[in-house]
């Protein structure tokens, strides 16, 4: 078999190897069904069992109650950016947006066709490299959204923002829901894309309070209403099987390694050893303030266009893949997810000291 | 391993064992890349391959030309149902619908919610088991919508309907899509789940006319519009990587069957042998009028509930699954999708002339 690299991807991200190898012992029969888990039907009992689970392993890691639903969407964070002022801005209130970043961008925008928005704080005066240490909210705010780690900038919210009492807390969690312990009582809604800390593309998890889905207006097409999910356990039509099954696997894994404090105690070893090296590099520089640094995406620059290139080009060459960073940024960008093994960073750490050795 | 059995299931179905065994074999490392399948970012030359050969090979079986989009979209038809009409219908407009099953009842009621609509035919009155020979079209109709096969009541479009000259035809093809040939030039839009002849759950298919998708509202949520996908070759976010992967094999698995005229004949084979089994028999008698025989899905009934059961029940023992017939017609159903092997089916009427000589 081909030996596999390390892959610093931002998401399809790298997987653990035991989720891999079990998915592909599962491709031609799941378990001895003799019906492979692409080919089973969504009714069927193996693949329900598969559903249940993988919901049951939410609730029980991430401490979610019965006051929350867990559904599995489609059509990934992006979708979320409209379903969500869709289903709880009405045309003359207003949400509050914390901009920290593209992605908030991009959720402020699809909330402005649905009603009024007010930006709560913007860390764009300097390329979104810090978390706003305070917000100004709007009087009486439908909800407040927050993006809680901003794969493109590295950086990431310690915890969650204080809101006004009342205001419902909705969080786009992409790169860092399940990479550490989540006070799902803070929030109202939280949704992530599942390609970074917990499967494949083309899944979305959505974790919403009851209240919410059964306030939801009834005009939206079926398929944009929480409801729809909820009513049915994410069943109404066909969800995307093997996506599930896989985020099932993977929540396997985490609570093998002892569940959400674990896990985030070694994203956090895995960002401390690299964020410590690179603030003695003279080579190397971080780019997010040091209070605001993510533990998921880790950007750093040479601060030469052309060396950062070429740093790129070598460490791929040493199999370290998906380390250029976004254009919004430049230089170079580590995604450290739940599955990155440790072992990644101490090769990245090495082939920056050589880099730095033959570029000082 | 296991035994691989026959499996009848409407969908997420069975695929071709070339498909699973070579996505089996690329899930720790797509090739040579040394990352899995799984774990490409969507961005990344490995991913973009597979991406644009996917497309490439819909293009080429289907003989699609460049006067149409080829867009891979997630949300399955269920969320065609609405995008259509928000993107096709005015408020002041009609559209037009025949009503030949659940999911062309559903995809009216998510028009209804849009503009008008007109039912240009119904075979409602006697549960859905046959197609109506003629239609009768509002005055000028945004578009005429109708469901190629109907995977529940086992009835199936030998052709396209005759639509007034300039109404954009627009088809729910998820279950016949890609299972024969494709007169394209007839169509301004159509769109399937690909869980039955294509590949897993969680990816549909949408060919749309370039027409259409510049012609469409731009006040939609950016993920409900058409041209976000066609401006981006639908990576405008992260697809659904595994699915669109999975789709490409199927259709190099297609390619090499001889292609859709290719399956087609197959298809017809193993349909026509089940319906003259099933014609012959005293026990066992199809549903749907002989006119209007779907050759995906082939619905029958020993006209006595327990009978049925114990059919079922003993089908599954000797290793034929997913027999049980939906709800609304009771009874059997045998999917006969393209990857469906034709030894199934001798395997099927096997057990059926047992049953019958234990049962007439």
């Amino acid at each position: 078999m081909t030996e596999r690299i390390y892959n610093f991807a931002a998401g399809p991200a790298c997987l653990p190897i035991e989720v891999l190898e079990e998915a592909r012992d599962n491709l031609l029969s799941l378990g001895k069904t003799g019906i492979g888990i692409l080919e089973h039907s969504h009714r069927s009992k193996a693949y329900m069992a598969v559903h249940e689970e993988a919901e049951a392993l939410c609730r029980e890691l991430a401490g979610i109650s019965e006051d929350y639903q867990v559904l599995f969407l489609q059509g990934g964070a992006s979708l979320q950016f409209s379903m969500v002022p869709m289903n709880l801005l009405a045309r003359d209130q207003t949400a509050d947006y914390l901009v920290t970043g593209a992605w908030s961008q991009k959720a402020l925008a699809e909330a402005r066709r649905c009603g009024n928005v007010h930006i709560a704080c913007s860390s764009e005066d300097r390329n979104f490299c810090y978390i706003p240490k305070t917000c100004t909210f709007s009087s009486r705010p439908a909800y407040v959204h927050f993006t809680s780690n901003n794969t493109i900038f590295g950086t990431e919210f310690t915890r969650e923002p204080d809101v006004p009492a009342g205001a419902p807390l909705v969080c786009d969690a992409s790169s860092d829901l399940f990479s550490r312990p989540l006070p799902i009582s803070r929030y109202a809604l939280i949704y992530g894309g599942a390609q970074k800390n917990l499967g494949p593309s083309g899944v979305t998890l959505v974790v919403i309070r009851n209240d919410l889905v059964e306030g939801g207006p009834k005009d939206l097409g079926t398929m944009l209403q929480y409801r729809t999910y909820a009513g049915e356990h994410s069943l109404y039509n066909t969800p995307p099987t093997f996506g599930i099954y896989v985020i099932g696997l993977v929540l396997k894994w985490i609570k093998k390694q002892g569940g959400l404090a674990a896990v985030e105690k070694v994203n956090r070893q895995k960002a401390d050893k690299l964020y410590s090296y690179l603030d003695q590099s003279r080579r190397f520089r971080p780019t997010a303030d040091r209070d605001s640094r993510s533990l998921m995406n880790v950007t750093f620059v040479t601060q030469d266009a052309a060396l950062d290139e070429k740093f790129v080009a070598r460490a791929k060459q040493a199999g370290l893949d998906g380390l250029k960073g976004h254009r919004s940024v430049g230089g170079m960008r580590a995604s450290l997810y739940n599955a990155f093994p440790p072992a990644g960073v101490d090769a990245l750490i090495q082939a920056m000291r050589e880099f730095e050795r033959e570029n000082g």
